[in-house]
């Protein structure tokens, strides 16, 4: 039964309790045991990190790589959160460690400061979806398995 | 049993005969089919629409903003083609009729050249689904059903 | 007796029922009656036309540039919508068939979106009137004929 | 009987001397003395000032504020002249003495360069009329007695 | 006998009439006749279309794309006026249908307003002839055909 | 007893009757007499001015350099209010007369319209304080005396 | 007694020994001790800490929040040292924490290299302070403690 | 004997005191004398005047403009000081009272920062002279005069 | 026999060796004779010159110009290579002059990279014809001929 | 025996196996060997560390800038990686620290993405080596020892 | 009896017959013979040289270094001409080899197109004098021997 | 026995004597003698030039093309000066006509004026070498032979 890694971002450990109007009330929890559940369904086995520290995703992603590599993971479903907008490494260890990955905002990142209107991770994933809410990281987990 | 709109702009009549390793080779009438079958699995009724013409998807989106608010449809699964990037006027239409759009994008435009970068239509919608292939219209109806 | 053209863009059609905190509860029948009451007292003709085709305006446009050369109308009050920002074809029209436009926004586009502050519209229009609401109209149509 | 005041920024005592192909050949008196004309006739007293002085375009708006509070005034048609594009402090006095303002300009502004292009002031207005030349006066206050 | 389409958009229609300064006094149908000449002294056939609005342009080239697919069609003389500036649809077509297309301006459009330096639609052409009047459409013609 | 100006600009005078969400409800009374306050117990004598006027800013900034030569004032706590974003005259003034400033904000202006996040006056002053509300009069007193 | 913490980021632990033409001579010991004197004066108890990491900085912001949420703790005076001008993470904290943060700055970054002009920081803070050398962090304080 | 205005704008009053590094040691009364002697010299009146006040400035450039239209004066040897880079309003009143003007500036204004480099008054005066020091008031009054 | 000019700038002695895929096989001897054979066929003569030095372009143009004035030449027909992106010289030398100019580019520039959109050289020219391979220069020829 | 550091930042622990058509085969092991033959041979000795952590490398520069204030370490060759584009935090612990630094990249960060082109760390380094592949680590140790 | 070098770039050998309304009549040998006269009025010997050739000019400039540094010379009056805008190479060659220069522009380079307005000589020239015709360079040779 | 090419373009002729702050105080001939002793020391013979001419250098490296293609040259190390920064006609040539080149700077560019950030050449050279002083001459051969 292979893996899919679903890491969260910084501050995303937050969930459900960080501006509830953007991001619903839901929380980290919850979301994990959505996608576990959902990975089931599907014939996978969901595994849910979470950090701050962009150095720590970027050791996860390329340890991710090796295990796709071997054929024991399919990929990652990705919320890289405010790392979205700033951070190059994690895009270099996507493209680098050759990660598939399906990045996810809870909230519509577009209708937001102007400055999340960039991701330096959507060029080297595969897709995105932004905006849904959590329902994002089933639909993003039903792309990596079906997609 | 309400209705589910899939909206497709300029060219993507073309679609699976136009630039394949791009967009896939599924067909437009491919893709509306796979729209109807969940609509169906989700209790919901698919109708699907095509255009060149800017001012058309003006007025379908009117037409459907009554009918949302009549209540006897969800919303619309909206790929905008190439007005994504160029039309205020589709933008102004989501906002004035109150549609609930999720937009969606067979390829994964933040990947190809920077004007595609920028959508006038995502700060409108609920949220978008990029990249992911014909399978995002699926997800965009899953979202607009159950999110 | 010569006719004075009031031309409405897309989604011009919602008014009175499109974001009324932004744009007031008048409906475009009532703008346009109103339009129709000023010209005659003024002792004109209000001809009003709306569509959310950018291609059926140039073609009204164009019509209207006729009818201008031969004496029969004394010029447009137009109000692009959305097609203010982004339509260079609408501008050629104006500068090509040589018709007098006054521009009228309802709202006070300034005082939007950035994208809202540019208009390919003005540079080749007699003047613009902005944000004043649908008085704007009848204040256009006097300027037309008294300006 | 309420006061509208008409305020004119630096070199609009020009008026009528200065270029006028850009700006016509009415005076500045004679465009202060229609506007006591269409004041009265809609019941209100005008009251024209000009200054060459930023500073003292403040002054006065924050007085007007207090006859605008007192129920004293209606409000300013104000043209700014070249502070329309470089005044952060009029925006400010408009926007803190809560004075209800028509900018207005006798020139097509957007027609002529580009820095012209941007008003500070626009976004606090309640709107603006540009280009229509001295009529333009009339119809602004007809706006605020009528809008 | 291959098909050669000479495709215009919005406004030239008005060619030889609308500012002669910039655009010559040829009318449209005077170019097309050269056109139809030239083609004709090629061994070719020149079918001629205008048309205001972009939707109809996209229809026309995905129809010439089937044709020059079947081998019936060499490509297109295609004049987008004002989309050249604003059409991302038009490009798509382009390329999406995969036309052959020499894009042609009659006037020197790199000396006139700094937008209408920027054509969406050049890097999906084949090339591109500007400002050298009527003559420019024959010069295309002839690239299509002996290029 | 050395001397320390208080210098407010633009608008200031309406403290404590702007816009209260943004500025509190102390008026510049009450800061200045909460200013005399602090700089007694510092064993200093505030005097405190305010205008509208760039000039006259600029005319004051130059005395007070004077005033510090001579050994009589310490220097300025200084609100250029909208000056800020758009004054050279009071930058190089203040370079110029070698006057030591620190800059005094009372709301936060980086959290604000975008052109305010612009000081042409931070570069050449001592330091800033911005958004702490009237308390920041106080600290800047302190932060020139002690610091 | 409440708790103020005294967040100091990457490089502040080189006080006093790194560039003291612009940082000045105190040591980051220094500074914190006089932390705590005025924290102590004013009721207070001052917590100190620094870290190179950015997530680990995130990570106590996370901390704080909770500790502000359950009244055991007034805020935060933080000096994001170069994080001030590219950390997004350490933004979304506060603001997703809800954590009250006084932004301080040793030296007058609005004097310095263009990118030290922008912070992520300040329009989530409640204010900020800079150019101000170590006297800063007490004002910090201060503003934190009576404002 | 006809009149040659010497205008200076603010903080040129501080000449010869202020960054003598950058603008020399001869005060404005050693360059008013200097413009005096030179001025007889070419058989006219020099006359000096300063102002830290840009809407002064603007209502001596228009005295000065019906001098000339008179055949009183020459024209303006005018340095702006800061108001070069920021003042609409004399650029205006340049243009609108139709003023011949040499611009100078004692320092080389390219050579400092980035903001210096634009200048408002350049395009509408007759020339410029930077960089070269008190002399080049001379210069320019002999330009005034034999140009 | 009147002449024809063909310049040809930097690097295009390469051609035919030199990026066979973007610029083709033809040499620009192939070139010239072609233009020669084009320029006799219809009554000019050609003169085809080559220099990799800026310099050198413009004092060709500036004896062309010559010949032009005296009635020896029609024109030039330029491909100024890479200085068609950097040099204003040969802008200056085009307009200086007087030269007749169709410029002319074997390769489809508004296709590669961004810095090759923008010519000094077009505002100047009389027109411009790019990406149609070598045959670019026989239409060029003939649009100065027949133009 | 004076130490040499090597740093690698983000992702360099994939050298040899991340996109060797960029990065060349060699792996980080192998680079990291020839660096210490080279470092021996030039009577040095080479300590090599890898992180992907931005904390992590900014406490190392800080602990070198105290060896190299001891006269233990000549300085670091350092590839900053992806922290090259976004860490004002690593630039500032190298100027903080006065770490004599000399920059590496394997590939040519100049021929990639727009983003790659501007590097926070060359400013403070003595000097950068890019796009020479490992043996770019060898040249920068020959820099630092005989530079 | 020192020289004062006059180099004259690009097409300025056109003077008096290029564009006479933006540069006058007056030929560049009458300008030499002017500046001829009025360097010996000023006991010096004027030395003028003309070149379309960039490298020349720099070539010149170092020449006229090394005259200056033997005190042979007192330095350049130059009118870069285009290369004002484009050299890099003379704006070195004047600050590496130590140049006094006067830069000196016929026509109000400010008020034509805006890529005139950037020079990259000014800043490492003394100063500059622009749009007073001719006479300009006497100007300039009275600035350099008497500034 | 290969050669290597030693080009220098503008203003390096003045090595040692300019600005030797930046540049350090080895002549042209001193490094261009240590280049020729390490290519000797190296197997190749070093061949050096120096031109201050963009259009020679683009000669020469047309000529070095040839050389290499004939297997008689390894390649060039290239310091384009400041046509680094102004010439697509250098970068054209290099990948015109295939020359491998190892970009040199002595002084570290990217410390310097804004302009000086940007290399037209490096994205078509192998590497680049900056900041490092003279001896980045030998490492670039050394990276020519060797890499």
């Amino acid at each position: 039964m292979r893996t899919i890694h679903i890491l969260n971002g910084p501050n995303l450990n937050l969930l459900g309790t960080r501006e509830p109007g953007v991001y619903g009330t839901a929380t980290l929890a919850d979301v994990e045991q959505r996608c576990a559940d959902v990975a089931t369904a599907l014939g996978c086995r969901a595994e849910c990190r979470q950090s701050n520290h962009e150095g720590r995703l970027v050791d996860w992603l390329q340890e991710i790589g090796r295990e796709v590599a071997e054929g024991r993971s399919i990929g990652v479903v990705l919320n890289p959160g405010a790392y979205t907008h700033t951070s190059v490494a994690i895009r270099d260890a996507i493209a680098g460690a050759q990660v598939p990955v399906v990045e996810i905002h809870v909230s519509n990142v577009h209708a937001r400061e102007e400055f999340r209107r960039h991701s330096y991770v959507t060029p080297v994933a595969r897709g995105v979806i932004a905006g849904l809410g959590p329902i994002g990281y089933e639909l993003a987990i039903r792309a990596l398995v079906e997609g």
